[in-house]
């Protein structure tokens, strides 16, 4: 598939939906995605299979909180600085692109990077989803280290770092993103393209641009998004869709901590029909709960649309008196495992609830 | 001049005194100086004139809050690892060392380095003395932009920061100091030799070993002591030498705050012939005020010795009870331009306070 400007509406849309409230709201970098493909001409997008094993591939991103991205506008340039910055130091150049999160603006920030340098894209990402750490990837979970890693501001500030592990670089280079003004834009996790097809969740672009056309197809409509939603992911890694409520935002607590948009929002039920529920984020939302009982948490995907519109919303964005519906989705195998849960479990992020897969809570 | 083991002591009791309070304390430092110039032997101090011009010439030392430093030992390998890191990104090996400050433990550190590599160090440094902020040195001040830099942990972590100047640098490295608890090892500032001969200040590593002697020399004769420093001093580019007051330590607040020791020392004077002394902290002891009245300020020196043993006192070691001599010195002109006031004057720090010269306030 050659991916031109005229797809990136729906890979925005999908991304977003796929980024569970987190991973940077997808309206500048749509914007700048656009610009460089129209510029640079349409980017490969070549299935994980088709790429060679011994291909140099890099992923690309921005880290930092998505609440500041809102107002903390990037020049364009720096996926490419991030990404020259981090072949300099290798010694080696990329043959392909890879997000290290589907989730949000970061699929759509590779294609930037992608389009300026004439590179492909894989139709891959590291997370399915969006997540707020880097120990999270799939990439990590899998054991690459995701180091050398290159970060850069919009000023051209930039800081190569090589860690012994992944949470190390985690808390590197968010102190840097801190320093950074709350956010910058990284290139990290050299893979060969064997090591790719081991730890990578094939397909999620692709996914992205089928889900943004089924949610612009079904505007108005979220029950027959709904069913879209759930014949697109049938085939997929992911595991079971379901609606957990229709409800309005009643309270939203947020606030902007350690380089993290962190809160929790309040959903009353539309039809009064039960107890209010409440949803936790880290960026992404986390932890779905009524009163007392758990309806849903990470890593499964916790989704908000619009009701009106079916438009993902974000947790930077979500505010009193939206008419919202929630959708779970199972998640990836590859994020079960022990391993996956001790990065990715609800207790990495302060919960004191055990993982329980989406489709025993139903 | 061949600086070996049996020099250290004094280096460190001389850095230390012109540390003024801050640079770290010198007793892990000058352990690790004297295994390695034992084991890789003697190091050349050369004199800032001997150097070439064409020489490759690199800055090393600690970052952080010197509170965190007495108990997150070292290595002894961060040196030669920021080194090598710096070295391996600028595609340049280093001809020769220099201490970015000769406060406190930094000039130490230069020889461990040094030893390691069998390279000289340079009979100079960046600042005369300790401050805690790397725009603060004179080659900063000089425009020297201290970026490429490389800073490295005990365990490997490493980063190589590039920013627009030394502000950012200084704000980007001291984050990353925090990730790295708190304290790191920097290699900076690569020079010609040319450049070193315009941006630093002559002599101060031989400075510090004279005053090292003095202070053994005269163990408790401070006015002994005091004369010895006056006439050591008298050459040199720093200003005149005054003892402030004799006192007892009546009050310490001190905090870790984002990657400095903070806070302020209160002093009785021992003949209660006086108000009480203040002494405002930032890693290095800045000001001094009797009452509102502003006795000395930084960049002029503020120094403290244990009016006893005649030992310098660091501000992460001034404990309540311990009786004092405060010393003040001049700046050397270099700190007291316009240009330099703006980076190191006392409103650098927080203080309401312009920067009047030692010398118009006796």
């Amino acid at each position: 598939m050659k991916v031109t400007a005229a797809h990136i509406d729906a890979i925005a849309a999908g991304s977003s939906f796929l980024a569970t409230g987190g991973g940077g709201d997808p309206y500048v970098g749509a914007l700048l995605a656009k610009t460089f493909l129209e510029t640079f001409g349409a980017v490969d997008l070549i299935p994980l299979e088709r790429l060679d094993d011994e291909a140099t591939v890099i992923a690309v991103g921005g880290i930092g909180a998505p609440l500041i991205s809102l107002e903390k506008l990037p020049n364009g340039g720096e996926q490419s600085w991030a990404l020259e910055a981090l072949e300099r130091h290798i010694g080696r150049t990329a043959d392909a692109l890879i997000a290290f999160e589907v989730g949000g603006v970061n699929s759509l920030l590779t294609f930037v990077a992608a389009a300026r340098r004439g590179l492909p894209v894989v139709d891959a990402d590291g997370m399915g989803r969006a997540l707020p750490e880097m120990q999270m990837t799939t990439f990590s979970i899998h054991g690459v280290n995701g180091t050398p890693m290159a970060v850069v501001d919009e000023h051209g500030n930039s800081a190569v770092v090589t860690a012994q592990d992944t949470e190390t670089a985690e808390r590197l280079t968010r102190n840097i993103a801190l320093a950074m003004g709350g956010q910058c834009t990284s290139a990290e996790s050299a893979m060969t393209g064997a090591t790719v097809k081991q730890a990578a969740i094939p397909g999620t672009i692709g996914l992205c641009h089928r889900i943004g056309g089924a949610l612009t197809a079904n505007r108005n409509d979220t029950p027959g998004f709904l069913a879209e939603l759930t014949e697109l992911m049938a085939p997929t890694a992911f595991g079971c869709v379901t609606r957990l409520m229709d409800g309005k935002v009643v309270d939203v607590l947020r606030r902007t901590e350690g380089g993290f948009d962190v809160g929790t929002i309040v959903l009353q039920r539309l039809d009064r029909a039960g107890p209010d529920m409440r949803i936790s984020f880290q960026n992404e939302f986390l932890l779905a709960l009524e009163d007392s009982a758990l309806r849903a948490s990470v890593p499964d995907l916790i989704c908000i649309v619009d009701s009106e519109t079916t438009r993902p919303i974000t947790s930077d964005r979500i505010r009193y008196g939206q008419r919202v519906a929630v959708i779970a989705i199972g998640a990836p195998e590859v994020y079960r495992s022990d391993r996956a849960l001790e990065a990715v479990g609800p207790r990495c992020f302060g919960f004191d609830v055990d993982y329980v897969p989406l489709e025993h809570l139903l």
